[in-house]
């Protein structure tokens, strides 16, 4: 049974990983007869209440990403890429706050030595990476000197900040996925389209997922 | 287009809405071309972190419960169920803890006097209501001097209890749902089975969601 290591943010758009993105790749990659494990780093950050998008308490990324999976999760410190075939990084701006600072810098952005560690890895062990929504600027930071090929969807300010790391940016609708056959990267837009359908979202990440899962 | 309206408890399992469950329903309602809403009562209650299962610190059921549908929720005294067609009531714990305190005393148990009303004025306007997981006990509980049929499964103390309010339990399969036609009630176990597969549960949750809005 193919093994597929998630790396989660939180729980929530506002300030960790999206809902809908995470749970539509937890069903994708149930249905393709993977098994899955879910990581986050320990991270305290100053939560964003959703309902006001007022600043709120003090929480942290590893506790606020167990909501989402059950429970079921590990510290992104005991994610070891040679026991998993692929890696996924959903979206949501937790991906662009707490993974790396691409939300204050950009392409100047730094990626968090522990993330970059592991794309590194499953890159140079061949193995297939997804990424959806934001976070394939993590890609495009980590491997963008390879010139890889990733989509955030149409977004020109994303798009332009991506391309000068050397990434190439290719558009893509919410309910499709690009595929970097070379490199094996697969993104998908999501909820960079923020008035999406969650059925076209979940359309899109089955795609990217059915992909990364049989590319592995 | 058909309006659904949604009742949400939280973010999370342990003291909210499950978020397999929710996006779910999100997902099928879309894909179905039907519209929703997603609706939250103001309730301060105790956190539990999902990393540890430890008590933490003060939260509210309405916050939270934006985290699973991108801030587009709505207080639970707007919720008119003349302006819907079909009412759908996610489980997770927080359905058993904030709605109802069902957790506490099983058949016993109060049901919040906002949730009582929305169920009996949806059932009275003969529109259909779906709940998953633990929530079908709240129709139990509203409904079950009408001998409703429901389903949460089959765990036996769980449907003993829902018995006691005079609705019938049938026990169904984690991808599967029971359509009560008469009193156009659909239930479907989700979580209720622990160790529960998510495309399974999304998968019996999109036949309760199908069938809702066929009937609604």
């Amino acid at each position: 049974m193919k093994k597929i290591a998630i790396i989660l943010s939180g729980c929530g758009y506002k300030d960790g990983s999206e809902t809908t993105e995470v749970i539509s790749t937890l069903i994708s990659v149930s249905r393709m007869g993977a098994e899955y494990q879910c990581f986050a780093p320990q991270i305290e950050f100053t939560a964003t209440d959703h309902s006001t998008s007022e600043p709120g308490e003090a929480r942290n990324t590893f506790a606020e990403s167990a909501r989402l999976c059950r429970g079921q999760i590990q510290p992104l410190e005991d994610l070891h890429s040679e026991e998993f075939d692929a890696l996924i990084l959903p979206g949501g701006f937790g991906a662009a706050l707490h993974l790396c600072d691409w939300a204050a810098k950009g392409a100047r952005a730094t990626v968090l030595p522990a993330i970059e560690k592991t794309i590194q890895e499953f890159n140079q062990q061949d193995k297939p990476i997804g990424a959806m929504c934001i976070a394939p600027v993590l890609l495009a930071k980590v491997l963008g000197s390879k010139e890889i090929t990733v989509t955030i969807g149409n977004d020109k300010e994303t798009t332009q900040e991506i391309e000068k790391t050397g990434a190439i940016h290719e558009e893509c609708k919410v309910d499709d996925f690009v595929t970097d056959r070379a490199h094996k990267i697969v993104t998908s837009p999501a909820y960079m389209y923020d008035e999406a359908l969650p059925h076209l979202v979940a359309k899109g990440i089955d795609g990217l997922v059915k992909e990364v899962v049989e590319m592995a």
